[in-house]
């Protein structure tokens, strides 16, 4: 996996998808892994045929090899085959059938209960728990370990979509888990073989330089990376008949109104009657 | 990338390094991709020698390429070079040398400043920037792109080490970068060529049972799992030369008193100085 001399056309395609534009000149480091993760696009329709035996297992074995910090493994994983659960979780997250549909749907959890069961059973108070920083690491080690679920997946031929609407309310889909306090829902992961008509193409990105910087933070250059990216995205969306939106259309439209939160204006609340204080 | 057939003996090793126990029986999918993902460590001493030309900006493509919630894409990524910088990064993170001595080193950045610009500019008050879904999404989209860069490195012949205790100071490290309201930062990421004597050996992690649940949460068989799992970290550290701890005697040392936080207890106030209300 360790060649640098690329096959000039595909990276230079890949790139292309990702960024509308021609890659720069000269070649850049190029494998099957980088073009598998170059090539993701999250998809929400469904074959019913599920995948092999043992599938599960080995995602779950890549996402536990991801880093996790200090070693503490603060998350957790749901496998939700219950159809019923799977309806609750459709409903929480605004009616996505893919929920219901997908043959492997999986619940990322911030997971401090293991921890904290473990000091309990040992008689120590573990002061850190509490804090925000003790949710911001489970939850980022939560999604570590997703990404490297979702990335097998994809090496196997498998597609997937995140479900961030399972936030919507953490309490019922607590409830509905039976999570013990200090767990709590961070998001959802449909997998599944892609319907043909639902595998789509590769969304464009904002141009490296407006995100990637060096040394300082600037934002020299990004107007005009917005007009053009804007463009870019307004063309993509009219290929595939969705509302003809630009980015900042699409930013504004996802931003701007406290409703399209869809109830996680709440959800800081709602995580701290979970069992994460948030200090 | 699609073999279901896979090396039974590789992949017998590989779940033995991870889970320090042989696998079950019967093969579990497998191939290249998911070989290179089992097979992660941290590594924390590189060699000078940098990455060829154009690395940075591979490893950057396939972080955009990870899905990012309603392609809101609230993230950015600070490559460090100023030595100056780097020593201030490394003392603010108690010292970890390989921030200094690593080739690339990496900030990854929960950035709603660029959503923020983008509505002043056309005139929009996005109100559901100063919510914790908003800080929370910014993360965790961070995490995956970050991961998908480590994969790439990694695929690469690349290693690299998260730095998480860039958070015990993110006041100091925003102003280093010169970050704008509304940017704060959520972990490092050192990526080099390993020297010989640092490349490690696969950390097990606990047995799947245990972090694996069914439909609802449960905690059968997890002190028998942590009994075992201790001895295996505990025979993994003494082989390393590590103080022997088990994993219970670990997550003791590391959350049991606030002040193994090194500074962080005071994070969420210092985020929200940074633009992130947090509500």
């Amino acid at each position: 996996m360790n060649a640098i001399d690329p096959p000039a056309t595909a990276q230079a395609r890949a790139l292309a998808a990702r960024y509308g534009t021609e890659p720069k000149p000269g070649q850049l480091p190029w494998n099957d892994v980088i073009a598998s993760l170059m090539g993701h696009r999250s998809v929400r329709g469904y074959q019913t045929t599920p995948p092999p035996p043992g599938t599960l297992e080995i995602l779950i074995a890549a996402a536990q090899s991801a880093a996790t910090s200090s070693n503490l493994q603060t998350w957790s994983v749901m496998e939700v085959t219950d159809p019923e659960k799977r309806k609750v979780l459709a409903e929480v997250a605004n009616g996505q059938k893919h929920i219901i549909e997908c043959p492997i749907f999986l619940v990322f959890i911030a997971d401090l209960s293991r921890n904290e069961r473990l000091g309990k059973a040992e008689g120590a108070t573990l002061e850190v728990l509490p804090y925000l920083d003790a949710f911001l690491v489970a939850s980022i080690d939560a999604a570590m370990a997703a990404q490297n679920a979702v990335i097998a997946a994809e090496s196997l031929g498998l597609s997937t979509v995140y479900i961030g609407a399972l936030r919507n309310n953490v309490t019922r889909v607590a409830e509905l888990l039976e999570l013990p306090s200090g767990a709590g829902p961070v998001f959802g992961l449909c997998i599944g073989y892609a319907k043909p008509e639902s595998a789509g193409e590769v969304k464009p990105r904002l141009p490296q330089e407006v995100v990637l910087h060096h040394d300082r933070y600037s934002t020299a250059g990004e107007t005009e990376a917005r007009a053009t990216y804007d463009k870019r995205l307004e063309a993509f969306s009219r290929r595939h008949e969705m509302a003809a939106y630009t980015w900042t259309q699409r930013v504004i439209n996802r931003m701007a109104k406290l409703n399209a939160l869809t109830g996680r204006d709440r959800m800081k609340d709602a995580f701290k009657a979970l069992g994460f204080p948030l200090r």
